[in-house]
């Protein structure tokens, strides 16, 4: 079959590999229908972590081809969408829904590392399936169920952290895909006021359009939220980049009492957070890898009833043979690119 | 001044009385600008409680024209909005804003006891005024305002006291202003599917039109409940007519684990409750008079944000001269009516 | 095999019947080694409800002697406990250890139906026993283990459902096991004051040497909760008898904004529930089947700690040959009997 | 009068100085009948802030001796309990009980600057004092009390911060006095096992007897933490003692999806987070200054009923002449000291 293999900082090329083969018992093989690039993939590409030969992609949605013997809830031919995180698949935390959790190994994500090859492929091997894999709903198209795979739910998941309550205003930092659900979401948990805050003026307008004011980073992000609240700072902010500045700026911009919510991947280990500041504002800090398959219970039904359209922001349909290409464009954010979809037959 | 008083069962006339004087020290007069007739009124119409002689109303705003010396929050010349209930001021649950669990006297309603009278008129004392007006904010309409005295906040409350989760599917029973209101607030709370369940068509009509799933009630509101959610039933009922049969629906309609929030008024003592239903179902029952109060900070930035436009309810606009008439027209639910807006200087 | 039959109201005798077989590849066979008699076997003994043919029992513990090949977590010779109540297993509220909200078929509970034979006997068989069983772990005895079967969980599942805060005055009315367990729960969520309300001398003894107050409920439940809370009400109550006037004793007793928990098991379809005390209220009114297992991660380490010793309610341990005259005494109260234990070896 | 006055590091006297004067409308004068020296008054004692000629202590009770003429709530002659902690006392939050949220000037505490002196002194100036003070109620000594300005509502809320649920594991780092009440208070919200964590033996000792693993931090926080929990981490750490290190290791002492509740007063600007450790772990981390006020509705009935006996701490007893001798030995740790009241009198 036909793999995305990451070679090296800034190298991934399309590669003939051997088919995969179940791992275990528990496990399926999945044949990719759809599957997209995502921002943290670019980590590997930047080459903060990652070593040659890994097969790259966690978002993807397929038909089950093969499924092991002690996989209860799927069957061969059945449609899916898997997590892009998964657990050991057996302890209480894993079949509660939540691999983050998982104390049978800890949460591992596909196309991050050698022992977890990943679905920007023909072919992928899924295991610990039954708590790893939904069936694609009556009323939910396959594009839409790649974004449920890992962004939808991480937007989600970060506006659930962020302690929302009705008439609430919260910011969003960074209007990439994520922080573009996670202001979507932000509504969901009754968000008056959604303060959209970035630096490109397109992700602005989009923002603005969706009902949300508009903060031109550029010009200070706590000074304007501080402005536009009167003082007392947003109720919640979401961090959706995973800078020190920006998450500096997340803490500066919170009301006392508000909380913080960063589900931007920031993989440092000595962020300088002011103890002081937050002390005198009784602050909460939240720090999240999404357990994905943990949202679906409320993100289908939200999607099935089109209180979000996820698909809106894939701008890119391309085949899996210009993944290359695909890459270098998303890295560089030519051509408007927001998201970039890739077809394995193409 | 003139004021709309409650002579008996369909008899209400308005009169000229004496002008209302301050009560206390922590009390205000309000000069009306803005006061509509409530379906709770209807009780009092149609004889199910009252003495002769009350002043009816309780839902209006006003300029403050008088205030007792202990009055700390406002002053002469204030635009406020007026809670319909009120409590002691004092004790530790009114000053949280609840003055529904007041312990200093507990929960008094304007415009329904010989002991305050109400604002269907020119003029009116508001007792513990620091706990029972707000500041008519920018950004708010007076017409707006009217709308947060009770009938918002009572739909609001009702969602609130739901357990409403995103991606729930939420049945509304009930469709006048507050089942209105209801729904529009299940949506703060991220409902995916909303049932909306009533008899009159337009009101059905308007439910679709916001999004949500028109149910016709007489064709069996739990039958058509379960059909809808593929036998499971709704995940959250809000019932806001407050009659036997309807609030038996609303147990039958909702799933094992769920909640049915009771914000019709059944003044009962004696409805059958099913309890072998209940518990088999693990059922929370909550029956609410709201504490319009505590919802304030809430729903003020909603309705300035424009995310629910309250003012959509009001159907007719007459003068308080006509105070008669309303009375008459909104008992018969002729000519459309949904709320009557009544201007005490017409 | 010997199991203990129900013949007809008041009529239960040990018999010899066939070994119970797999029903299915997700199904064990337990040994049992402990079981006991629950308060709520009296209702078919009253013939309340019940078949002729019946195996009675639900509170059971043993080792597994036989499992079907779909059995993921458990092995032969592993020593579980299993939940009274169990669902099909499969479906997702199932897989989140709750068989009250199974949307599979429903919950059902061992020992009331024929189709479900029950545990006073020497052998059981255990559909789903992935998400019905939990191994014994250290720390736990056999008997403890039996104790969290159900009458454990159903107490502190009352308790749960009572929204108790730290600080609270919680009163629980009904002094039997399930009672006892809710009283001690409530210490668990922060109870600064209980009010234990019974007519027996002895369970008020032992209530105010557990710190709680005792309430003689022949004095009038309501006046004296209202006499010790200065007019307010409890906090939250909890209701473990499950007759009307218990119930509408714990809607009385509870103040504005309070919480009532009924886990006494009402069988009722008509209880006179008083909608216009509970609307005034703002009242919380839960009706609760517990579902066991979703106790076991909170509750096991609560017992594992010695925070709660569940085996204090035991006074009596006989032999299962003996189960006819345990019913009896179980029924009459005798010899100041508050649980039974049945071994079946004897 | 006399009072406490910080002379600069290290320099403590008495001094005699002019009596206070009420501020404003809103305060009282307060006759200090105990006070108390906290942990926090070594912050200014060490240099590390603070003005000469700073009123010394936010730790008191006493008799209110005259009142300005908008104080509602508190007459001459009550004898109050006041919050180390205050506010405007005009704001929503600051009506609501929350002084840190206030939104009218922020939090302020008593003797830490010039701008509001302290009450290790016989008299006392109290601004805001509706939103301040409480009556000291029946069933509460002035030892309790004092201990109820502070320190126990700082450990309560560590705890409540915590998230703890019934069973649940707790970390306690840190066993002054705030730790030692957190570790009380994770009892009153469930804790099944508490890891108590200091370095000196009589601390652990005394944790031990109140039924905690005592575990001495000199071995190594985190590594005897996942010993302790099968390689899980606590449920729930509370950081008590606030520098580096110990923040540190609660980080790394705290399971997937738990909670860090940092009370320890840390006034650092760049406590170097590891983002990836809380990235792969969703963890919520909470840094407070108490509410003092807010938890007095839940704190008062605790120690009401005995369940937290707060002035067991107190180790000992002394004039307020004797206040240079007092902070020399507190800050030395001499004599076994843990808690030193003084007696304004003596």
């Amino acid at each position: 079959m036909r793999a995305t293999i990451f070679n090296g900082p800034a190298d991934v090329t399309l590669e003939t590999v051997d088919d995969p083969r179940l791992p275990d018992a528990a496990s399926v093989i999945v044949e990719v229908s759809h599957t997209a690039i995502c921002g943290s993939d670019l980590h590997l590409y930047h080459g903060v972590h990652g070593a040659a030969g890994i097969h790259l992609g966690h978002e993807f949605v397929g038909t089950i081809v093969e499924a092991g013997g002690d996989v209860r809830r799927f069957s061969v031919g059945d449609q899916v969408l898997v997590s892009g995180v998964i657990g050991c698949g057996e302890c209480a935390a894993c079949r509660g829904w939540n691999p983050v959790q998982c104390h049978g190994g800890g949460a591992r994500v596909f196309g991050n590392s050698l022992d977890l090859p990943g679905g920007q492929a023909e072919l992928v091997a899924v295991p610990a399936a039954d708590t790893a894999c939904h069936l694609i709903p009556e009323g939910i198209t396959p594009e839409q169920a790649v974004m449920l795979t890992d962004i939808l739910p991480t937007g989600f998941f970060g506006a659930r952290r962020a302690d929302i309550r009705p008439g609430d205003t919260v910011a969003v930092i960074g209007l990439g895909p994520v922080g573009w659900f996670a202001l979507q979401s932000a509504q969901l948990f009754g968000a008056a006021r959604m303060l959209a805050i970035d630096t490109v003026p397109e992700r602005l307008a989009a923002a603005e359009a969706l009902g949300a004011i508009p903060v031109d980073a550029s010009g200070g992000t706590p000074q304007q939220v501080h402005e536009l609240t009167r003082g007392r700072g947003a109720d919640a902010t979401i961090e959706a980049v995973g800078v020190d500045q920006t998450v500096t700026d997340a803490i500066y911009s919170t009301r006392a009492g508000g909380t913080v919510s960063v589900i931007g991947a920031h993989l440092g280990m000595a962020f300088p957070f002011p103890m002081a500041v937050a002390f005198l504002r009784d602050l909460t800090f939240r720090v999240s890898l999404c357990p994905v398959q943990s949202t679906w219970d409320e993100l289908l039904p939200v999607v099935a009833s089109g209180r979000i359209s996820p698909e809106q922001v894939i701008t890119h349909r391309m085949g899996l043979s210009e993944v290359t290409e695909a890459y270098r464009l998303f890295d560089a954010r030519d051509d408007g690119v927001l998201k970039v979809l890739l077809d394995p037959k193409g």
